[in-house]
């Protein structure tokens, strides 16, 4: 069984391979062939996230003898809707289903010392108890159309010229705002062998509906992340709401009445954020080498800190509960890719499959088939380029601010006033328009800094600086200036008033100006270390992305032209849909089943003396009797999902949602490099948990009625 | 965390190591100091397999805190008793618990194609319907006496006379019957450091009492074996008996009602069949290179042959449940081993023990505090027998005749006449003396021989020899007689009567004259093939068994000066004291708890659709609501058994049984050749939920009334 669509062409038929006509003209009618030849070889294969405008419905139909229309691929795709992640419409009045831990951050920002809302749950007795989550948007993907000859119109004349096609990707998305008023966005497909403009409809008002316990939507907490067979309520209900009133929904997943059993075709909808399947073994042997040793180390210090700042007290411990959570999930996941980088069949197979296409590439282009954009040889480009990101691995590390700290929150105002400056596709690509508004909303938003945890973290930051580029660099002396890391990180954090909202707005909507005037001591750190923090990524853009950029490009280009659309490209963070199987595995002589019930739960926490994080809550210690302990629980599935794709609805052949996306086993890490169908399992919530759960722990009669109309 | 006892010394301070004093006297006072060393720094191994001859009852206490006082010892010895492989006395009465598959011989032969007690298990409604179970019987170790000076006492002029010593055990053992009417047996431990004489009680009456259905006793069947979590009912008691009457036992187990938990000590006892531990680096090579690669591939052979016969028809497949569960057993485990010993670190550190003891040799060699019998160089001696091994390895395998098959008893019967003429220490091992009794007891039990499925595994075995020996090796021929194996092997069976229990019998008892005057076909056979499977024996006897023997003196010799009795001897199928405690573990991140319940019974049983092996029987699926679910029903520990370990009582501390030893987790397999404490587990089945199903589901009163009288 072939591993993934990228392996397969290595083993093709020789006579396909060293076919001697592939001249410029033929060329393409000998891609398109060898397209339906990889279409019948890969009819086992499930891996690849599609996106809508390339779901491969008659390969589909081939092997799951399942038929999309088009009304069923626009439904669930107008029916799911990023919020944090993923998560789809499930009413027509807006509600929205997703996950514990995707709802966590609004949860969190919900709650207080006296109300833990993610200790206790939350139920909203009626509408009007709903609660608006700080910051927290939904959008929908409402069209989208090619653009790739717009973007890459000014391009021919070198692919390394990356600024044109920004500029053109700017001047789109611009374009496209002013004349729809929707959120615009140009999405790259296979490297740049594509560009797509997606049109998306925002709702920024998002309340709280539905969520359980911590304790049932993290059940296991991080020891069971990734695991399974697991037992983890990890979903929540939010709602849209437009000008004040719950959205009207026409499009929206109906819950399916009979579930989901072992080896029926399940479909996830959702965004799944980046894949890596297409790097080049160089850059894979840097990942290896260089790049997740540093992450795991970095994941390692800032968890300890956290945990050790949690331990000074239960309030501390409550604060640091998001944070942590965050953390955690991050390190097991790079622990677990980290691995699968480790196995060397993974480098071994990419080196076969890039010594076909190297051969490839010389054979096309002695027939005049094929001409480079970036030079003569991409691979050869790449790795260059790879060296220096080798070179400049400390330096990138050291002067990165972590996600969601206070302090990222103070570098993103500095950042965007300066990027607004800038010319349309000159600036850092981090900061690009599209992405502005987003940073915007997370900047000015209500939510709850704890001035005390933000001390710690940046400290740890400050130390991290220190380890990665010594006491001398200049952005760890002005970090410093002459203190300890803790003395300057109490120094900057007992003077800023930027935990408060209101001084946030203002310096975000007074721009430059406001900022240059700004005494704010964490302001001012930023804004001081802002011209060698933003040197390093220039640096870093110039010489190590855009030329591998380039390179992809020609790769892409080369492979696009002989596999065409019959190979998924690289998750990009938008929406895809995948299709699998449901399925148990085989671990290492060890079967698990497809799915788990409601008995496995009570095993665990009974086998864990309901300590945690294996404790239960008592309503559900006094549910027991009334649960059907029977009902299946989480399920898993050979969906090809990753980071992103949590709370992607699951669906079934009819589009009835039968699940909710959560987790991926450990074997399923290994997916950002390579599919692996065999092992790798996406885990999923299976919708008649929820509806038991709700039923007979929860007594949530009229959401129970606004979800299952149609049930008798 | 030092992997076992074995790999302590290499760790040692240097100057211990290295200590310039150690002369022939000052010898064994600094051995004893070494040993104290050793002591303190194995005080967090619970590694080793001790008899009880040899309790470290002073570790004991220092690690665990529980004194064994010679009652408690002599209580849990007397009480557990040999039957099949280990079980242990639980009432007054004679009552005996063991496992389900220590049982199934009997359990399998009592059963017939209408009254199926295998698959519909087996409850005697009154002790005079207690089953007797055909050719089985039940041993008790009454007492143990050092016979190393008697031994060895004419052996002194060199090891390599393994005939002297050979003689001697003979002699012990002869006398010691005489002298007893007790069954005797010389137990070599130390490789040959020590000799004991133990002497066991025999009751050769063993009634059926209760047997769960097999689909309880084997939950989970093969995938689940050596697999944990676990849910598998492998229990199942029976009743000795005298002069047909239950024997009265004073030494029994007394079953604890508050069971065991997370963390407590525990202990097992019960007969370990054999562990490698003391195996050389170019054993351990030969192991991993060429023997398991052999076994796995003649089980996979069997297996598929029974399986493929199983398949004609339901009684057939009825009739290779017993043969195939044994292979299936086999082959997991070996399986289980290969790849253990697949894991080079394994070999690295044998290589480095063995450094050090060589190096220790030379050292005290040149001291002249000591001297090998065997030769310079025992690591060079083993080295070149196992050379000789590996030449004849094939020859051993063509020619061996698989564990309990019909050829395997037919060469028995020619076997054992032909070893009871030769003088006593000459013959083969495996026919000695000691073992005749019970192999004259298998061969004329009143068992039921499946003629068409013998047929079956003797064409299997014909195929394999083919394939090792070539078609003109003289085994082959005259096994085939020019035909195919299918033909040859139809022809033998169909002649033969030794199906029958009368033939059988008559054969034995008329010798070597009754034996040459027969023409059944299958005697005829193996008789014609004795000369040559004989031959291919004693040279490997001769040639690598006893260098290999002597050899192995000499390094146990060196170790045991040094290390003395802090190191358990490697197991050799007798009565054996372990001691550990309850414990989860971690495997590849994946936490599994001390535990599980019948919560996870039924949470398997629904999630592979009560499909088989994961399908309960109706009074299971009944008995749902009625039991307390909650029960702990499989625990695991830090346990150091290994295969001969089935059926020992778990025993906590009060010496009260806590549950019954059933089987390892994966990681446990590779015991045999280091314990592993931080991965490997053993597995028990819990004593409440063996009381749990007797009263819920079976509705035993009189089994409970007899085995809790104590229990309120």
């Amino acid at each position: 069984m072939s591993d993934s669509l990228f392996f397969v062409l290595v083993s093709m038929p020789t006579q396909a391979r060293n076919s001697s006509f592939l001249l410029s003209g033929r060329f393409f009618r000998v891609a398109a062939a060898l397209g339906l030849a990889l279409l019948a070889q890969t009819a086992h294969a499930d891996g690849g996230m599609w996106p809508f405008h390339n779901v491969p419905v008659e390969q589909i139909k081939q092997k799951h003898g399942v038929t999309l229309t088009p009304e069923w691929l626009e439904n669930v795709r107008l029916a799911s809707a990023r919020f944090g992640s993923s998560s789809a419409f499930v009413s027509a009045d807006g509600l929205l289903l997703t996950n514990h831990h995707v709802a966590k951050g609004c949860i969190q920002r919900l709650s207080t010392a006296e109300n833990d809302l993610a200790a206790k749950g939350f139920l909203s007795a009626t509408r009007a108890e709903e609660r608006r989550c700080p910051g927290s948007e939904v959008t929908q993907l409402v069209s989208y159309i090619d653009v790739t000859a717009r973007v890459t119109a000014n391009n021919a004349a070198g692919a390394t010229d990356a600024r044109a096609r920004q500029t053109a990707i700017t001047e789109v998305e611009k374009q496209c705002r002013e004349e729809t008023k929707l959120r615009c966005q140009v999405v790259t497909m296979y490297r740049g062998a594509q560009y797509w403009l997606y049109r998306y409809k925002v709702w920024s008002d998002v309340r709280l509906v539905w969520a359980p316990e911590t304790r049932l939507g993290f059940f296991g907490g991080d020891p069971d992340n990734f695991v399974y067979p697991r037992y983890a309520l990890d979903v929540a209900l939010v709602r849209a709401y437009e000008d004040g009133k719950p959205v009207v929904t026409p499009h929206y997943l109906r819950l399916a009445k009979d579930g989901i059993k072992d080896g029926d075709t399940v479909f996830s909808i959702g965004n799944p954020g980046s894949t890596d399947r297409s790097l080049t073994a160089a850059e894979l042997n840097f990942l290896r080498m260089q790049w997740y040793p540093i992450r795991v180390t970095n994941a390692e210090g800032a968890r300890s800190d956290l945990l050790e700042w949690g331990e000074l007290s239960a309030e501390n411990q409550r604060r640091a509960l998001d944070p942590l959570f965050g953390i955690e999930n991050t390190l097991k996941s790079i622990r677990g890719e980290n691995r699968a980088l480790n196995v060397e069949r993974l480098h071994q197979n990419k080196r076969a499959d890039e010594a076909f296409w190297k051969a490839k590439a010389a054979e096309l282009t002695e027939k005049g088939a094929l001409r480079f954009k970036s030079g003569s040889d991409p691979w050869v480009a790449i790795a260059a380029a790879t060296e220096k990101q080798n070179r400049y691995a400390f330096e990138m590390t050291g002067t990165e601010y972590a996600w969601g700290t206070l302090l990222r929150v103070a570098n993103d105002i500095v950042a965007l006033a300066h990027e607004a400056q800038k010319p349309a596709g000159e600036g850092l690509r981090a900061y690009r328009e599209a992405v502005r508004p987003q940073l915007r909303n997370t900047i000015s938003s209500n939510r709850i800094w704890y001035r005390d945890m933000e001390t710690i973290r940046l400290q740890s930051k400050m130390e991290e600086a220190m380890s990665y580029l010594g006491q001398d660099h200049p952005f760890v002396a002005r970090m410093l200036q002459g203190g300890t890391p803790q003395e300057a990180a109490q120094r900057v954090m007992a003077g800023t008033k930027l935990d408060q909202q209101g001084e946030r707005r203002a310096l975000l909507e007074g721009g430059l100006s406001a900022i240059n005037a700004s005494n704010d001591p964490l302001l001012v750190l930023v804004r001081d270390l802002y011209p060698i923090w933003t040197a390093i990524r220039e640096r870093d853009q110039r010489e190590v992305e855009a030329v591998k950029e380039a390179a992809h490009d020609d790769i892409a280009r080369l492979r696009f032209a002989v596999n065409g659309l019959n190979e998924a490209p690289d998750a990009t963070g938008t929406l895809r849909l995948a299709v699998g199987k449901v399925a148990g595995f085989d671990r290492d002589g060890i079967l698990n089943p497809w799915t788990t019930t409601f008995y496995g739960l009570y095993d665990r926490n009974i086998a864990f003396g309901n300590k945690p994080p294996f404790d239960l809550p008592a309503n559900w210690l006094a549910a027991r009797d009334e649960l059907n302990l029977a009902t299946p629980f989480n399920f898993i599935s050979t969906l090809d999902i990753i980071g992103g794709s949590s709370g992607s609805p699951a669906v079934n052949a009819k589009g009835e949602l039968v699940g909710v996306m959560f987790d991926g086993n450990l074997e399923g890490l290994g997916n950002r490099f390579a599919y692996q169908e065999r092992t790798a399992r996406a885990l999923a919530v299976d919708v008649r948990a929820i509806v038991e759960a709700l039923d007979k722990v929860y007594g949530a009669k009229d959401l129970l009625k606004e979800l299952t109309p149609h049930w008798k």
